[in-house]
């Protein structure tokens, strides 16, 4: 099968829900039916916006104001749709991006306590219209995925919060969810990898048309 | 004299045009008064705000987005506002900041052409109506300047502009001075060093109640 047509999706999911696993898992499943998917990332997808993501991550004494935070995201997030998103997209390319906006609204806005109105003016300013065709919800009890991402070493200025940060972030989550169903595939992480991978390949299949 | 209620001057003008100078001056003017004046600058004026300015100042091959620039232009400025611009005033301590948002205007809007609006949409997030008490706009021509600059070893990624973006943002700092006239000082640069800073001194005595 041959799509023309350039499609976005993204995937979501606080620490350790096992998003890296997935890409690769959607990268060839859209393979097999003979699309090459273009993988990119937030904060991050280009030299510029993966240094902004460093000044993001490090670990810093000082203390980092919401604005601040909010608005470097959002610089990455400019410079990422630029240089590379709408790019792809005008050129026909599937691209799929470890996380995107959903993720500060979940991070920045449930987790941080930033108001959905302040992000919403952000949104607008950088995206205007432009949202994923399809976003995969990876969800999972923070204490699980938690667990998992202490086995990988020291953790970054995101993954020392607390539970509790990461709970509000996976209510963030489900708000998007809610406010914005058909964009959605929520997928259930505690299920074993094969359930959750059937369920992710009858998303990609259902919600964009693939056969 | 003993000025209890902080004070924000900002010194702006285009590149080579005494800025550096003429900070050193004013701090002693008002040290003489007895006012202790904390100096700071855009972008910059904490260590997050720092790494960001080296990020836009940096040459790169990359294209920098609009978007971007200015988005990260306003990160690091609403983490040197909120983290010693407002602490400072609410302290009742002078603080002076080597360029502020008019810089943003003149460089981002002017020079590189982004909607005047836009930049109010991001002023109006970060900094609500927070304005400097005074702003001091050292005006000279742009090949004078330029020249200046020239002797000071490699250029940053502004610096490498031509001749006629520099024009712009001249433009763009008159026209900065024509909406909000009481908050600027207009001196001309072309003077000599004395006639300069007799008018700074004029401009500091007048427009701020020193004595």
């Amino acid at each position: 099968m041959i799509v023309k047509k350039g499609c976005f999706i993204s995937i979501e999911g606080t620490e350790g829900v096992g998003k890296s696993t997935n890409v690769a898992f959607i990268r060839q499943f859209v393979a097999d039916k003979g699309i090459s998917l273009r993988l990119t990332r937030e904060p991050g997808g280009t030299p510029l916006a993966e240094e902004i993501r460093e000044l993001l991550l490090k670990p810093r004494e000082e203390i980092v104001s919401d604005d601040a935070e909010i608005l470097l995201v959002f610089a990455a997030r400019a410079q990422h749709v630029d240089r590379v998103i709408k790019p792809a997209l005008a050129n026909g390319e599937w691209i799929l991006s470890d996380r995107f906006t959903d993720a500060t609204f979940a991070y920045q806005g449930a987790g941080r306590g930033i108001s959905w109105d302040r992000i919403q003016q952000l949104e607008q300013y950088v995206l205007a219209d432009l949202r994923p065709d399809l976003t995969i919800l990876l969800d999972l009890p923070v204490e699980v995925g938690m667990a998992r991402v202490m086995q990988r070493g020291a953790p970054d200025r995101f993954e020392q919060e607390k539970l509790a940060f990461f709970d509000k972030v996976r209510q963030g989550y489900h708000r998007r969810l809610r406010a914005e169903p058909d964009r959605f595939a929520l997928i259930d992480a505690t299920q074993s990898l094969d359930h959750v991978q059937q369920q992710i390949a009858q998303a990609l299949t259902e919600k964009l048309g693939l056969v």
